[in-house]
């Protein structure tokens, strides 16, 4: 862990939110911070150089994604992720396990996420304490996912943070059966640990994920296994409930019992005011695909805004010479109307989709430093009053 | 014309290849060089900064395309076209004939370009002395364009070069047809020219069209035509055949007559081996949408391969760690790799079509520029073998 270090800077009086820098081999993180999502090694829409201009820190692949195309094994050859995209900032990957699992369920999120049921086609082959097996959606080659796998594939990928595998527990299951699978992700994450340790050559850290589902005392139990384990950082996963509130309740039961001295990353998350609470809860990092999947369908981010954004595709914009937020700095506002905008969406022009994903990578970090500021000032209260309506 | 002037520095010995200066109320093009396609207001996919990073000199946009979306009246609200889409550097735009004609005779460009007959849905409705009615691709509404109508619509974008209506005379009609619409071209020339005038500020200058199809003294009429009237510059327009030979010949029937002190741009060409033949024949500037529309189908310009091109979904390029071509100083060959490129195209991401993008169009700006020195240099044949194989 040479590279690595772990330091916070300052803790808030009214609530967990908190100021750390997590520091890796290829630079430092000050949080609460946002990671953005690079499912396939590629931010979509954007290059590297362009997420840098929007004040990015760190971005994420998907472990699920580039073990079926194009391999691990051809990146490793590439030189590691890094060098294949041309990212050099701090990088994070995933298990591969919640893509596993949700689209094993039916989808890719809805189901964790507790939208219950989809008819979605079920990639998933079978579960059992060694791993999971589940088809490609790409070719429906058989592919097989154990923990020691997934370690040995994100050690291929060379992100500088990796996670354990788990088991995603849905939302729909009982308590009987979430408990289980608790109980098979810290399974999981001890031979996780293991692999890891086996060809730790100091180069990568590893977060533990905390599960439980929406059971207050599994949380609890979760929280307390990873806090032994001698992770680098927690990620708090599984079934966040149904609802914002019910969110927010859930991450509080994991509060109380994650381990202070190391970063908290809360996956999938992206709304503002979700971030705003997760922050108040002692989330230090946040993740979701949003900000660029927002703006390939003619959404901009803005402060303020009912669902935290406006849709360019509006007619209203149509002759509206003023850009989508007067007080942002990104290269869309200070170069393009609203009314341009509009057109290129209007005409399927690509740039349309360029300019937003622009706006919006640059938006949620303006939000993220924001709140950095907001922390230190001890007004984030007020500061949420600006960036969200319920 | 106050802002503008044109100035020959050099004259080829072995043919009529030229140094020139074209000066515009928005800035200088060196010549010979290359117009990007902005057909709706946007070169496809990439940005004005990133156009200019390319070395970009000059962007073109289409009469046709903006009269029915988003409207010359919405553009010309919005403060002109250089404001609305954010390029500040010279303009031009084209009569919004080429597309009428063309899509009215059954396709984009292969009837004009000599490829036959096509079953497109047509959407020409009647040309008549006075102008042409056509359907809009859009929304089916009727719309008339008349030479006058042409002007005041390309008055409104604000482009610095403009272009006269002409009749895009195809390539299937017999010699009589293709004399009496070059004749009617003409008088759409001095109405063109007549609009012009009438409201001339001193912030655009006219280019006339040389129509007369294959035939060599329909060419020498109408090259006679356009010299004896006041326009700025000169397009070689209409159709030139139907191989490459047979073009360069159609473009050698015009170069004897055109006037010498005015530039020259030759409509539609975008190939190496055309430019250069093209260069040799005395043209100036050049168009074509290729550059963009190769790249977002995965092909990659690179000089010295047949048809100037590599296709980066070739799987030969799966665990190609080189760039695409190790002599280009673009952005994607100094920081991505044919294996990433590679991915990118089989994976579907957006980034591999800005990538080539950026490649293609700092390759024809390359292009352009090594057949300026090479001018210079007086070795434009030697040159020429570098780039392309016939």
């Amino acid at each position: 862990m040479s590279g690595f270090s772990f330091e916070i800077h300052y803790k808030s009086e009214d609530s967990r939110a908190r100021l750390t820098t997590i520091t890796t081999p290829h630079g430092k993180i000050d949080t609460p911070n946002f990671i953005f999502c690079g499912t396939k090694a590629s931010i979509k829409g954007l290059s590297p150089a362009q997420m840098k201009e929007c004040n990015t820190s760190i971005i994420l692949s998907n472990t699920y994604h580039l073990m079926l195309q194009p391999g691990a094994d051809l990146i490793a050859k590439m030189g590691g992720l890094h060098k294949f995209m041309g990212w050099d900032g701090p990088m994070f990957t995933d298990s591969g396990g919640y893509q596993i699992f949700s689209l094993g369920h039916g989808s890719v999120s809805s189901e964790i996420k507790g939208a219950g049921l989809q008819n979605r086609k079920q990639s998933l082959v079978k579960i059992t304490k060694d791993g999971a097996e589940f088809k490609s959606y790409i070719d429906g080659r058989t592919f097989f996912l154990s923990p020691e796998e997934s370690i040995k594939i994100q050690r291929k990928l060379g992100a500088d943070l990796i996670v354990q595998l788990d088991e995603c527990t849905p939302f729909h299951v009982n308590k009987d059966y979430t408990a289980k699978s608790m109980e098979m992700s810290k399974i999981w994450g001890d031979r996780s640990i293991a692999e890891w340790h086996r060809k730790d050559n100091g180069s990568q850290v590893m977060y533990g994920i905390v599960q439980g589902g929406v059971y207050p005392d599994l949380r609890k139990i979760s929280c307390n296994y990873i806090a032994e384990q001698d992770f680098f950082g927690t990620a708090v996963g599984g079934s966040l409930g149904d609802s914002k509130e019910h969110m927010y309740e859930v991450v509080s039961y994991c509060s109380p019992y994650l381990p202070e001295n190391r970063p908290v990353h809360l996956l999938g998350i992206g709304g503002f005011r979700d971030i705003f609470e997760g922050v108040k809860l002692g989330m230090d990092t946040f993740d979701c695909v949003s900000p660029t999947r927002l703006a390939r369908h003619g959404w901009a981010l803005k402060k303020g805004e009912p669902k935290d954004r406006v849709n360019i595709r509006n007619s209203k914009y149509k002759e509206d010479g003023s850009p989508i937020d007067s007080s942002c700095n990104c290269h869309c506002c200070q170069n393009y109307s609203n009314a341009y905008l509009h057109h290129l969406f209007k005409a399927g022009e690509l740039l349309g989709m360029q300019l937003l994903s622009i706006h919006n990578v640059f938006t949620m970090n303006r939000l993220m430093a924001e709140i950095r500021q907001a922390i230190k000032d001890d007004n984030l209260n007020i500061l949420a009053k600006d960036w969200y309506v319920i």
